[in-house]
This record gives C-alpha cells, sequence and structure tokens, in this order.
C-alpha cells in the first residue's frame, strides 16, 4: 500500500519486486529492506547482474534453451547424445530434468503450451523447429516431458500426430507413484495411471 | 544448484535473487525465468530500481527512517504530533504501524535491539539521538513500539531507565489477544499476559 512514508524511488522497488512469482506487497517490502541494509554486497551487484543478464542471455537458436553464449552450452557440448530429444514446455522444465540427471540427450524448449482457450496456438510455439529437428537423421527418438494436464495432453496429441512422418519414436515420460509418494495421498487419477501401467517386479 | 546448463551470467542472477528473504534457490530459478520473461517491462526497470534506491535512498538524521529526502517524509509533516515519539526496532515495523494508521506522531528507529549474546550493546543502536530528542520541550511521550520478545523487552527496560530524567513519559503498546484471534490457538503467556491486563467492559 503506498503511503507517504515510503518515498517515490522506494516504493517503485518495492512495487517492481512485488511482480517477482514468490513475493507479495509484503514480502516485496521485507525484501527491500533486506536490499537496502546490503547495498554493496547484495543489491547493487543484484541491479548489475539483472541488467547484465536482460543483455546478454539469449534464447538458443537451435533448442531455445536459454544462455549467453548461442548455440547454448546443452547444444554446443559434444558429449550429449544427439539421437535424443527431450521437448519440454520451457526452460525451467530443462533445469528440472538437468537438476535430476534424468536426460543425457538434447532438448526442444517449445515456449509453452497448445492452449485452445487462452488462443495459444501451433504458430505461437517453436514447433517447426522441432519437426525439422527431428528429420534430422541423428535423431531417432522424440521424448515428450510435458505436463499432465489437459493442456499438456493436447500439445503431446498433436506433436504425436506431427511427428508421425519424421520417422523417429515419439515417448512420453511415465505417469504413476512419485518416489516416496504415499498411496493414501495420492488423488484417483494417478493411482488408476500407476494401477494400469503396472510392472512386473 | 550450479549445473553447466545455465550459464554464468544467469547463474550468479539466480545466485543474488536467492539471497533475498522470501526466495530460496528453486523460487529464486523461478523468479530469473520471470524476470527474462519480462525484461522489458519488468526486468531493466528493477534493475534501475535498485541501482536508483541504493543511491538515494538514506537514513533520516533525526528519526533513522529510510527515505530520498532529508529529513524524512515523517519529520518533515508539519502536521504530525511533535509531542509523540514511537521507538520502533527498524523500519519494516515503522511501515507497520504506518499501515495501520496506528501512530500520528513522530517515530524513532533503533536500528535493532540489544542483545548481549550477538554482541549488541547500546552503542549499536540510535539511542543517543533519542535521549536527545526525548529531551526536547516538544516531547511529553515516547511509545516503545518494541517486539515482545527477550530482546525487545530488554530493550524496553534500557530504554525506558535512561529516559527516566528526560521528563517524558514512558508508554508501551500494550499486550494481548489479537484481533481476530482463537483464544485456543494463543500461547499461554499470551493468555496470561491478556488476563492480567483485563479491562472493565
Amino acid at each position: 500500500m503506498p503511503t507517504a512514508t515510503i518515498g517515490p524511488e522506494l516504493q517503485r522497488l518495492i512495487d517492481l519486486l512485488a511482480k517477482m512469482p514468490g513475493l507479495g506487497p509484503r514480502s516485496a517490502k521485507r525484501a527491500a529492506l533486506y536490499l537496502l541494509k546490503k547495498r554493496e554486497p547484495v543489491m547493487r551487484p543484484l541491479a548489475f547482474a539483472l541488467d547484465d543478464a536482460a543483455n546478454k542471455v539469449k534464447a538458443c537458436n537451435i533448442c531455445g534453451n536459454w544462455d549467453s553464449i548461442d548455440p547454448c552450452a546443452v547444444c554446443a557440448d559434444a558429449d550429449r547424445d544427439s539421437s535424443v530429444l527431450c521437448v519440454v514446455q520451457d526452460v525451467g522444465d530443462l533445469w528440472a530434468l538437468e537438476r535430476a540427471g534424468a536426460h543425457k540427450g538434447r532438448y526442444h524448449v517449445l515456449g509453452g503450451l497448445l492452449s485452445p482457450l487462452d488462443g495459444v496456438g501451433p504458430d505461437d510455439l517453436h514447433i517447426g523447429g522441432l519437426i525439422a529437428r527431428a528429420k534430422d537423421d541423428a535423431v531417432t527418438e522424440i521424448v515428450l516431458a510435458l505436463p499432465a494436464t489437459v493442456d499438456g495432453q493436447t500439445t503431446a496429441h498433436y506433436l504425436t500426430e506431427h511427428l508421425g512422418d519424421a520417422g523417429v519414436s515419439v515417448t512420453r515420460l511415465s505417469q504413476g507413484v512419485p518416489v516416496g509418494g504415499e498411496l493414501d495421498y495420492l488423488d484417483e487419477g494417478t493411482l488408476a495411471a500407476a494401477m494400469r501401467a503396472r510392472r512386473s517386479f
């Protein structure tokens, strides 16, 4: 809440901080106070890092990952398996898979999901590039690592259809019980899917 | 977690964001992705606002409030009651009282609390300025709006002692049941204090 007590420079900082995911109006004030107490060690370096990243970080021309080099570090890494492309919704999901060490191949970032309700069609996503990459002889498998939501599944079906004549096998992440998950707390849909996809022990 | 997937500029931004209160390593990544998507509307303005506030926002020479003008807007406001000084731990508490519209007088920001365990003594806080202000003839009451913690109460006692010969009445915020608070969820200390300080209806 803007009050006369908070000067315009500080209020603008708080308003901008409050736009970040994970910070609300109140935690933005706490963050602003923290930053003012840490001007040299955090506040000025953060201002520089924001500017620097805004200038240097670009989407990779090949896969859409964000990096300061183009092609990005993943695309440039000769040790990665070029035969498997993992399709993700956005860069955050790519980072999640990297954190898990779950994929040793390359990626393709769609930049969103098909969503008729929100007016997101195939032309709004990086689908053309994916189909072109899938036709590369080196690529044999496309893993669709898309969320298990309506939009995610819509997108997966669309991609599966359009990747049909690229001569690749299209796979998707398995669905089931999360590691460490209690059955009692799982939703019925996940439990039913896990039962249907049961495997021999 | 730093991985080769995340370039150095981006990693440094994430590391700095993760230092802010309310953001951890994972939410800092989410925030960085959000900012990269909103470069012009949020990311660059935030970089500028951080730098601008770091340069312009200073502690008020009179009360210690943070503002880009000195004396701060509260001290400069002629409509405020100069007879009542409200002593707070830091600027966040001043903002909280302003948000509540709870105080129409002036403030004094201590910049911390006495804490023998953490090695914070009277010389580390703005206590000298408070005592000088308390001796001003216009000031008749000092409200200690300090937290109801051990350090807060230690500080309150110290201030009460040292304000003894300033010729002002020293008061403190009442303790009791928070507005909207269920008795069942309150700690025993608060309930006992509320009972001791009961008032006629």
